[in-house]
């Protein structure tokens, strides 16, 4: 079959790959659509960040490898031991693996796997015809959901785990730090929770553009003092991962409330402990999501019309044009591009 | 009456000043005893920092101001309108001052008062004959708890707010960095709440055995890997305000454990998010205490002897010697002194 293939740094082939089959505990899925990253983004131009090159202690991967990990498709062989999943049945899945014995597994907190990897990066991943996924992480969707949609399941899972780590409920001021892929999902996750009132904090006016259809308050942070009273919202959600924007999720809460690490930070920031101290702040890390409790939440939302990700999905392209059309465009358009969905049949 | 009052920094004198009559809602206090803390200090080598040179927002106070609010102490007169408290009645007092109009306190979080003050800072404070205190800060001791003890309530009460913002229940392993007078109470909090396991973090050899002796484990920052696994407690208490102890707290924590800010912080310090974020880590501040909750845990543990406030009394003076044998004491030999009480009638 054919896969686009991790070869190395800005080395992304559509290539022959050989198609496996699922083994224990797994089904194989034929790729309906998947999403391109900012993850994916980064290895393409960064990487290797996550891809092994060596074997993957949990999955025994490594370079070359299928990438894709945001996937919607339909079981098309089910292999040994798995219950409750058939051919035909439509799915998204969730890219976490776990080892299901480490401290984390035990605790029920398998998205902290101390050993985890993630399919399309740890092994290989969707953007191909077929793939193989653990049955644990399939989960199936709703008839009258368009399948493309179920592609964009895992990164709006990852804003309503960091709603449910920010404790958001109805009535609550939320405000959103960046405005890609995972803080839009973030902004539509707030409102579904009952949000009173959010806020995005976003530079690029496309972006915030998107976040003020979602419902947002868009704010551009060059042009108002976001430290000033006024937002002071009970929960930020920080999805930029620029070096500022850690302090300034702190700074901009109200006293007692609670901040949410949803970004990779590259560096180390100069945090203020005494902000901490006496507002009585909080500061808590929401790392993935647990799919378990994420993906059926996701799912009924997007089934209720609560979440919106066709509004999310800018382009849709065919695996030939996966690196012109969407890793490049991805890299170069950032203002434009949110969503990019790959249907690796054609 | 005399009084130790605050004049300047470094400037502290035993004086007659004029004894005042309790307001509406107000008790006059006969003081028992009052206790040396690490504020008192600060204000005695490096004041004024809470001390106002005008009059203060709440209280219309300014230095020159007689210090003192860790005390204990008989009601001698009772102000209008004040209800269920009566002369002769023993006390312990919360020294918290709060406007009762702002949004912390209409949301009941009084210790977060946004024009908050304290007694003995913010106005005439217990290295005193007498004092007036709000009847709200005023807490009944049991005839049984010898009443020096009762000066001990207020520190302790910091560490029981932090077991609470911390979440420290039965089984939990918690490490306090800093031994000082609020570390080795909260290291008492830490047994009281049932921890199955703690840890003291204190270089002080003198201060880690008082440590020991409330059942810590000692651990000297600067002969063992603090970060390495073994120790990964569920909650960190950081009392310590060094530079490197923030991030200290954060770095120790297991995967989703909590951090609780109780120290002051004289800078910023580098955090890393992606400890945070990876870990799911929280990190949270405990400012103070809320006298309403946690006094009366205090003072029912010190009534069933499961705070030995006691062993943190190191030294007994009175008002003559507050100087001398109490704040050059405690400036001088951090390594012996951990509780000084003053007696103001003698």
């Amino acid at each position: 079959m054919r896969a686009a293939v991790w070869h190395g740094r800005g080395d992304i082939r559509v290539e022959e790959v050989e198609e496996a089959r699922p083994g224990p505990g797994e089904v194989k899925v034929a790729v309906a659509w998947c999403g391109i990253s900012g993850t994916d983004v980064h290895e393409y131009t960064a990487g290797p960040i996550m891809i092994p090159t060596s074997p993957h202690p949990l999955t025994g991967a490594a370079a070359p490898l299928a990438m894709g990990h945001e996937l919607s498709g339909v079981v098309s062989e089910v292999g040994p031991g798995v219950e409750g999943l058939a051919v035909g049945d439509r799915l998204a899945c969730d890219s976490s693996l776990h080892c299901g014995a480490c401290a984390a597994c035990q605790a029920g907190a398998q998205h902290r796997c101390e050993q985890g990897g993630y399919l399309g990066l740890s092994r290989p991943g969707a953007f191909a015809e077929a793939i193989c996924v653990p049955a644990y992480a399939c989960f199936k969707l709703p008839a009258e959901l368009e399948i493309s949609l179920g592609a964009l399941v895992e990164p709006l899972s990852v804003g309503v785990h960091a709603m449910r780590r920010g404790g958001v409920e109805p009535g609550s001021r939320v405000a959103v730090i960046g405005g890609g892929p995972i803080g839009l999902g973030a902004v539509q996750a707030a409102r579904a929770f009952g949000a009173r009132e959010t806020f995005l904090v976003e530079p690029v006016p496309q972006r915030r553009a998107l976040g003020e259809r979602f419902g947002a308050i868009g704010l551009d942070p060059s042009a108002c003092d976001l430290g000033a009273a006024g937002h002071a919202p009970d929960v930020v959600i920080e999805c930029a991962g620029h070096p500022t924007s850690g302090p300034l999720a702190v700074r901009m809460l109200r006293p007692g409330g609670r901040a949410v690490v949803v970004a990779l930070h590259e560096a180390a920031a100069e945090l203020s402990f005494n902000e901490i101290l006496f507002g009585e702040k909080e500061l808590v890390g929401s790392v993935g999501r647990v799919a378990r409790t994420d993906f059926p939440t996701v799912i009924d939302l997007l089934g209720r019309g609560a979440l919106d990700a066709e509004a999310m999905i800018t382009r849709r392209i065919g695996l030939d044009e996966i690196v012109a059309q969407g890793f490049e465009a991805m890299r170069d358009d950032r203002a434009n591009q949110v969503k990019i969905l790959v249907d690796p049949s054609c």
